[in-house]
């Protein structure tokens, strides 16, 4: 079987915890994930502070086969991304030749002043690669197994456009959806009793409350197909023959 | 000076980290701490996977005033957060007679029976007290600084309203925010200026890409009047310095 990829999220702002910006990147990476096969095990919002950064940065490359960070790697003085990352690394973080160049002569071309505050977005980790940005030029990078990217959501998507290409993905997670017009209360039990018989999948049961009464979505997820099926024909089987006795919870 | 008072929510949820469901909790947490003073330092969005939620437990629960988690108290098999915070305690997870009577005489009284899977919602660590729960009756718990809420968005904010009003709340923090037409390239090096003169304030710069220009959002925090006035004129004549002489990003 293809190995299990793994990945986890970083998500660098204040702004995030603050509640002034509502995030729109985790769902954008989850549905990108799952689409090819990785799976995304833990996401974490930190606020723009090194030690915080770095510390989430170490302990989730440790642990996953991919990082993905998103926010902080803009001009101003709480763009920390690059310094923080470079120091997880053990390495400087420094002007790079090639995104200094890039940027220099972009302004160049707009007849705009290539500020102090734009050179910053030049900075990254000693021996990192880039990540191209068509949207605002300023690159985001790779170095190891963290790709950082920017935070505005429609400059993070064609960031990992270019990214997820280059990425080695999983044996892509099968699932199948059975609406349930009951609640958990009416199926969890017997809903338990065939996830035990199907160890090889992973049954979710996601309870819908509209108009005073909870419906539920059933979800089962296998990497076979024969597993798949196995368990989702026992599971409609179980809801078609509840639906003769049982009362919506 | 009031005291700071910190925060940090788990998300325990697989459908969050496939993408199956969007998070609609996290910005509502963080504009509720936001309102009452608390500072949100962490987010974690963790699978049903018990060894993950007693790790984030724990961890968080010894950094922060309050732990806030979501998802993983209904009635299925994947439901594992009560017994996964009794672990992270050390105290039995076991049934609360005060929430099984209370299902019990709610059931009987919807003539629906009270099953196994239904009985599981009455479950909670040794010592917990309830949340109430005005929607679908089932409560939360809290134990320690720890309060376990549901995920569904409509329980989660109506289980939150009833915990609010018995927190410590903090020092609020107050903010000023000043609309800038031009992007962080042009104002990032005077605003560091700035933010190193004003030590007591924090000054974050948020970009917004729009119809090819950049345009920012910046915004002061301070924790008094005076701070805050002191360093959002400066950021103000500091921008209207600017509109004379750059062109846009």
């Amino acid at each position: 079987m293809t190995e299990i990829v793994t990945a986890a999220m970083i998500i660098i702002g204040d702004e995030i915890l603050s509640g002034r910006t509502k995030d729109r990147n985790i769902g954008h990476l989850a549905d990108v994930m799952t689409a090819v096969g990785i799976d995304l095990k833990e996401v974490r919002i930190v606020p723009d502070e090194e030690d915080e950064i770095v510390t989430a940065v170490n302990a989730l490359r440790a642990r996953y086969t991919y990082v993905f960070t998103t926010g902080g790697i803009g001009p101003t003085h709480d763009d920390i991304t690059a310094d923080s990352v470079s120091r997880a690394f053990g390495v400087p973080c420094e002007y790079d030749a090639k995104a200094y160049a890039m940027l220099e002569a972009n302004y160049a071309s707009r007849s705009m002043e290539f500020t102090d505050a734009r050179k910053r977005m030049a900075r990254m980790p000693r021996g990192a690669g880039h990540i191209d940005n068509p949207v605002s030029m300023a690159p985001g990078f790779h170095i190891g197994n963290v790709y950082v990217m920017a935070g505005v959501p429609s400059i993070f998507q064609a960031m990992l456009d270019n990214v997820v290409p280059t990425l080695k993905t999983g044996a892509k997670l099968l699932s199948a959806t059975i609406e349930c017009p009951f609640g958990e209360g009416v199926i969890g039990g017997p809903l338990a009793e065939i996830q035990k018989r199907h160890p090889d999948t992973i049954i979710g049961s996601y309870p819908k409350y509209l108009d005073g009464t909870f419906r539920t979505e059933l979800v089962v997820r296998a990497r076979s197909a024969e597993a798949l099926a196995a368990a989702r024909s026992e599971v409609a089987t179980m809801v078609a023959g509840i639906k003769a006795i049982a009362k919506p919870d």
